[in-house]
């Protein structure tokens, strides 16, 4: 039996961006999702609350062989990284880490911006990671709430949200940074619009750092199939809309149950 | 030991729309809120799922003297009422009947617009309720998942939540509602904002709507003490944040687990 599959879990359908970015650059992979949907979003709820949906998430995931964990959730990677870490036996790779590093080496005059939910930037995780590269940046951050709703109303180039990122970014063009960390699996799905406002920012797409982490981490390439198993909580049209315009085609999901384990 | 109190469960912190408009109306009675936060937002779950956190809800608050439960919440009145008044010993209140009732005999053209979130729209409960009233009323619905965040972050008169108002509600306009019913509890912190661009729309505040049905069923006024106690399955900033917006000042939110039950 060779080497086992990918697992990697979010509080919703916002980490297929990471799936698919980890599908485009290890075709061969075998991996597995899990949306904890039934009680998504973890980025208004508490730490502790957090650390506890997420070991959990890591057990549902362990009934798979797994070979390595991915933590495709802002909000979790921010809180529950050392946790699952103490208690997995497999690499864990969070989402902050790789864009925070991403964020260093781009960053040409050490001034950043990191955008997330409120609990993200109220972690300071992308910070902190950020000044232990390099102590002499400068970060600035800022919660947008509003735009993972946006983008599940599918309002991805339309002049409201235009104007509501308009009022979150305007602030980091005055601080001159010259790159902006995309701190929510959501939002490389605005990428283009940001893009289109502030070409002056250099755009880091978490996920995207995330999957080239994940290929350094893997001592050999697989040649599994290739599977992709979607699991979610609680199964509901919403994410299989949501998760048709992240894939760009449709997927099969699939509901299991914590209750089981 | 007198009449015991009224509880009322919201799947966050929106319902205490519903809290305050009671103690507006029941000055005496004493009141105990349970705010799901650990699971908000219910709008996005599936009926099974709202089900089962508004059972558990109902539970944790049975552990008070109850003598009513308000479920403050559209979308566990929408789906769970019927499995709270078969597991309950008292009389259960949502919000969508009293809501409805007075949608209906507000109306003088019967035709009636409906606002609320994903779940609340699908599942048809307020054009049922109308409909079970008045066969001959039309009713039209449109969820307006963009509101909530919106109010949550403060945007109450707002350019931008200007415009989102305006491209939610003006089909209804064309339509020639003449009724519209905030089938959400966030709803009410925006009246103000959707009188003035839509004032030929009569809105229909469900908070105090059910006020006026609390006060129906109690057979006899309570000189009980006017307390008043605010539960949460998870503190947050944010929910003391946007509780001071709803109460109009500061209040004492105690956290309580499911587990200790």
């Amino acid at each position: 039996m060779d080497g086992g599959v990918i697992g990697v879990f979010d509080s919703g359908v916002g980490g297929l961006t990471v799936l698919k970015a980890i599908r485009d650059l290890l075709p061969k992979e075998n991996l597995v999702y899990f949306g904890d949907t039934a009680r998504v979003p973890y980025g208004t709820k508490s730490p502790k609350t957090i650390v506890k949906y997420s070991l959990e998430n890591a057990r549902l995931l362990s009934s798979f062989n797994l070979k390595l964990l991915v933590v495709a959730c802002n909000t979790s990677s921010a809180h529950a990284l050392e946790a699952l870490r103490r208690e997995l036996p497999v690499p864990v790779v969070g989402v902050v880490e790789p864009g925070a590093k991403l964020a260093v080496s781009s960053s040409k005059n050490g001034k950043v911006g990191v955008i997330g939910t409120e609990a993200t930037v109220k972690s300071d995780a992308y910070k902190r990671a950020i000044l232990s590269i390099n102590p002499s940046y400068q970060v600035f951050q800022r919660a947008c709430p509003l735009l993972v709703p946006l983008i599940e109303e599918g309002w991805l180039n339309d002049p409201i949200t235009a104007q509501v990122v308009k009022r979150y970014l305007s602030p980091f063009k005055e601080l001159s940074i010259d790159t902006l960390v995309l701190g929510c699996t959501h939002y490389p799905l605005l990428k283009g619009l940001i893009k289109e406002l502030f070409p002056e920012f250099n755009l880091i797409d978490s996920a995207k750092a995330v999957a080239l982490t994940v290929k350094e981490l893997l001592s050999s390439s697989s040649d599994g199939g290739g599977s992709v198993k979607v699991l979610v909580s609680d199964k509901t049209e919403r994410f299989e809309r949501i998760a048709k315009m992240i894939m760009g085609r449709d997927i099969t999901v699939e509901e299991v149950s914590f209750d089981k384990e």
